[in-house]
Parts: C-alpha cells; sequence; structure tokens
C-alpha cells in the first residue's frame, strides 16, 4: 500500500483560533472541494462544540488508526483524539493547551513516518502562546526539523499560491537582521534543497530558480547596497557548479508578474514579505506553505489563527483545502519517484 | 485657458534608453489608447534616428512653444528642440548626452511653471550616467524638488497601478539602510503630503491610507522587530491628531489583495520593494510613478531605461501612455480644485 492510500494527518493547531472552522468547513466541503480524507488529530469535544457554535450538522468520530479514516470519511469526520483538558473559548488563546497543541504535531509526525498516515497537514498555532508555554522554536518548521532529528536550515518553507512557488532564504526575523542573516553558504544550501524538492513533489526535472536581489533594483551594481554582488552572485556561481539551473539576482519588484513567472519553476525570495506580497497578493486565501527538506511531506495553510474569527463562521477554508489537495498531490510525486 | 487647454511637456529622457522608442509609439498610438497632446521637449534628430530604426513613419516637426503642439499632434510628433550633440547608440548611455538629458527635464519644468504647458512626464534616466556626469541628485524625485526650491522629503514617490495607489517612505537605499531611515516625523510627514495630494489630485475628500509594518506580520508585537512599536504605532497616532484616516500598522503580505485593496484609497509602505513589488505583480506595464508635493503635476513610466530593448521595437509604450493619461487626468482634478 502507498501512501496515496492513506488519509493524511492534519493537527489540532491553536483551538481558539479558526483551525476547528476550517477543519469543519473543509470536511463539510470534501465533496465539492476535492478534499482528499484526512484524519484530525485533535479533540473531539473542541471540534463538536465548534461545530455547535457554527451551527454546523457534522458528524464525529473517533478513530483509532488513522487508516480507519478511509472507510469513514464519506459519513463522519474522523478523528484520533489527542484531548486538550480545560476550557476552549474561540479567540481567546490559553496556554493551557499549548501541550495537546505540541502533542497533536508529535502524534502526526509519528503516524505518518510509522506509515499510518500519508503526510502532515497543520493547522495554525498561536507562536506567542506556545513559547509563553515553554515551546522553544521559532515555529513549525523548525518544531518538524527537530523531530526528524535535523537542523532547521535543514527545513525550507515554500509557498506555493497560483502559477507561483516561492522561497524565502530567511523567515520570521525582523527586516533590520535580513541582511546580516543572509550568507552564500545559506543561499546555496537552500537552493540546493529547493531544486531537489521542486523536482521530487512538483515533478519538474530541473526546476528554473529564479533568485531575486536584497536591494530595490538587484543593487543597480552596488549603488544601492553591495549584498548582490558580495553575497548573492558567488551563491549563484556555487549553485551553478552544483549543476542547478539558477538566474539572478534578479529585481524583486519585476519578478513576479504573470508574463514574468512563465520563465521559472520556482522563485528564491531574501526576506519573508519579498516572498509572502507577491504570493498573497494573487493568491489571498488559496496559498499553501509547503516544507522542504524533511523526510516526510508537510503543508499548511499561509494564514495565522485569525483569533477575532474564530468561531464566527467568517473563516475561509479556501488556504486549509489547498494544503490538502497539495499534500495529497505531492505525495503522490514523491511516491511515484524519478 | 486652464492647463488642460495646453499640452504636457515630457522629457528626453536618456537618449540610449528606450525613452524615444516608447515617444514614438505613445505617440503612433494615440488615437487607439487615448494619448493626450505632449510635446517632446528634446533632440528631434535622436527621435528621427529611432523612428528609422524601428521602422516607423512618424512625421517629427519642430515648435517654439509648447501650445503649438494642441494644433499640430494630430499629424505630427511636435518638439521643442533640446539638442544632445553627439552620437546617440541606442542601448549604450554616454556620459556626453548628460547635459542635454538634464536640461530637457529643467525646461520642461520652466514651460509647466511658466504655463505653456500643462504637467510634467519623464523618460527614464540613467542615475549611474548622470551620477559620473556630475548630476548631483539620487534621480528624478529629488532633482524636481531642488528645481522647486523643495527639500527632498517635500516631494513623494507614489505609484500607481491597477486599484492600487502606493506611497513608499523610502526608496532607493540599501534594504539594510531602511529600519534606520524611518523616524516617526519623516512617516508623519510622507502621510501629511499623501493625504493633501491624494485628495487634490484624484478627488477623494479624506483618503483611507493604510499603513504598512516594516517587519514580518507587522512585528508580531514586538517579537520581529520593534519599529511598529516605536516608530510606526507614534507616527499613526500623530497623524490622526492632524485629522488624517489611518489605519495600521497592517502585516504587508496581506495588504495588497483585491478584497484588501477596497478598504483604503492609498498605502503607505515602508521601503522600494514593498511598495513596488504589489504594485508590478498586478500592472507589469501600466504602472506610473506620480510625484506628490511638487508645485506641479508630474508623472513618468514606472519602468527605467532598457537599454537591451532601446532601438528593437519591443519595448512597451503602456506605461508612458498610462503615465501621460493620468497626468493629464490629475492636472484636471488639481485644477478643478475642492
Amino acid at each position: 500500500m502507498d501512501r496515496a492510500d492513506k488519509p493524511l494527518a492534519l493537527t489540532l493547531g491553536d483551538p481558539a483560533g479558526i483551525g476547528p472552522d476550517i477543519t469543519l468547513l473543509a470536511f463539510a466541503a470534501r465533496r465539492a472541494s476535492g478534499t482528499p480524507p484526512f484524519a484530525l488529530i485533535g479533540d473531539p469535544d473542541v471540534l463538536a462544540a465548534r461545530a455547535r457554535a457554527l451551527g454546523l450538522d457534522v458528524k464525529i468520530e473517533m478513530i483509532g488508526d488513522p487508516r480507519e479514516a478511509l472507510s469513514r470519511f464519506a459519513s463522519a469526520l474522523p478523528v484520533v483524539p489527542v484531548v486538550v483538558g480545560g476550557e476552549v473559548v474561540a479567540g481567546r488563546p490559553s496556554h493551557k493547551a499549548a501541550p495537546a497543541v505540541q502533542r497533536s504535531i508529535e502524534h502526526s509526525v509519528a503516524l505518518v513516518r510509522g506509515g499510518a498516515a500519508s503526510a502532515v497537514v497543520t493547522n495554525p498555532i498561536s507562536k506567542a502562546v506556545l513559547t509563553r508555554a515553554g515551546f522553544g522554536f521559532p515555529g513549525h518548521t523548525e518544531f518538524l526539523a527537530a523531530l526528524a532529528g535535523l537542523e532547521p536550515s535543514d527545513a525550507v518553507m515554500m509557498l506555493v499560491g497560483k502559477d507561483l512557488k516561492v522561497v524565502p532564504v530567511t523567515t520570521h526575523i525582523a527586516l533590520k537582521e535580513v541582511a546580516g542573516a543572509l550568507s552564500k553558504e545559506r543561499i546555496v544550501k537552500t537552493l540546493a534543497i529547493t531544486a531537489r524538492e521542486v523536482s521530487r513533489y512538483f515533478g519538474v526535472a530541473r526546476p528554473r530558480i529564479a533568485i531575486a536581489g536584497l536591494n530595490p533594483h538587484a543593487g543597480e551594481d552596488g549603488t544601492m547596497g553591495r549584498e548582490e554582488i558580495d553575497i548573492i552572485m558567488p551563491a549563484i556561481e556555487a549553485a551553478r557548479l552544483q549543476g542547478l539551473n539558477v538566474s539572478g539576482p534578479h529585481s524583486a519588484d519585476t519578478l513576479f508578474h504573470a508574463e514574468v513567472r512563465k520563465g521559472y519553476d520556482v522563485a528564491v525570495a531574501m526576506y519573508h514579505d519579498q516572498a509572502l506580497i507577491p504570493v498573497k497578493t494573487l493568491a489571498f486565501d488559496t496559498g499553501v506553505n509547503v516544507t522542504l527538506g524533511l523526510p516526510f511531506v508537510r503543508t499548511s495553510p499561509d494564514h495565522g489563527t485569525a483569533l477575532a474569527l474564530a468561531g464566527t463562521g467568517k473563516a475561509s477554508p479556501h488556504s486549509l483545502i489547498a494544503a490538502l489537495r497539495l499534500a495529497n498531490a505531492i505525495q503522490r510525486n514523491a511516491d511515484a519517484g524519478p
């Protein structure tokens, strides 16, 4: 049985955020939207309470083994229980939920690595709440790398939007720290992981990678910053020596229009907003976050916990549905192999 | 006679760039594209040679007073002569052209301020070439401010794309210098000029201004940078005390989608690519640069000299046409008054 015959493992996320809402809505829309079978690794009571708040008539069924989800998914939302314990108030995150949030991620990874589920899809977490509860990671990506026994830099974040894939070299750091965080080695490593995984996950034999500059107009020959000359161009040369198909550094502002996007398979940006602005400008609620470099497939919606929307019925499941569908698709590609 | 009964003054730009190409193409397309009458303040011989290179049958007519352009525009491209002197090779900029490039800008401003033309539209210049020739300004905007007797910070750059206006607080500086270049005073001044000019130029009584944060997720409560807390939020409070309709700081990545754009009239970004990426991702070749705060209207295409395209017939006049049309439209609004 290959992984495509298994369900996806969907994590709980912060139970006070919109995770429960979009899980229920994605399940309710499964036929119309082609949502592949998943098992929620989370708290059935939280889900039932949120269903009542939203007026959704969804049958929730506890299962022991995620594989049971395949036969149940037509009639019920299957849940492998990870109990929160303590009250959950939509919109008001509590550090008391942190252990369950973390266990859900750990258990999802264990189920996938043990062969009971095909890939991990994560609901959004509250980093601030987890940090206060002692969670020692900046976010999902770093935690998943640690669970896989990898360095944080082995796991690379990629955003997938409509006709656009972008990898930021640096992610959740202050803008003024970006220039200092860049190095030739870091960029080359990111490029190598990106090339390998885009090939494996999307079936592109030798992906064309377009690299953005850091500065306006990619520095304009060093007149507006020297990182292109000192760091990015040497990284491009080193990547070419490794056989990668890379171009750049390109002026970031002209890199993301439809006509230009046809010229590459994936763009590599230097920082968070340089990557996220084009993705979310074009695909506001269907963007997906994919982690490259892990020994398993992981996707997530590209939005946060959206606390103000939890329990209101206003949260959109589109990004989660896109994340579930993409996890399924790239898992099939990865199984098919080169 | 109000300014709308006068032609626009179009500068030469770098004669080795695509300025001559797009000037000819915009003129040739004037009926189909609704290009308003303009006079080129430049070299008729450069224009004639480029027309031959492109195989364009355009009649070029020298005039003494730009107002003559109105009656000639149906049949000929009117040129107020500013002679380059020396050979012009498409694609190969020369510092020898720099004095004419600069004179064209100065003369265009003088014509508008003297009442012979309605507004200034500038063709792209080669900053590196001008700098080598002793031009002491980072770009058009600062030079135009100086010609008007203003401080550089009195002139504010705005990008106008499809359904999107964005003002960057900082412009052509290295990314690592952005955080240090921001101050409460600078942001408040930019907001005040933006509010006043968007009202005057676009007829929006009290424009809704959405302000982007500097850091990912607008700093997420200070966990990824403190500029939002220390600089941007105090600026927002000060702007509100002045009666401005401002919101933010917003996470920049979610600020530019179609649904979100409906909620504001103009966005204020903290740096070049944060403003330019959404504009050019959405409106690659119809974006227009507008300078706010000058005692005259000035627009320009939002691209550079595109040296590789000069003389090839591949340059697109769409952004220049959009710049000419927008200059005409906002001049009429400014004349109509509040």
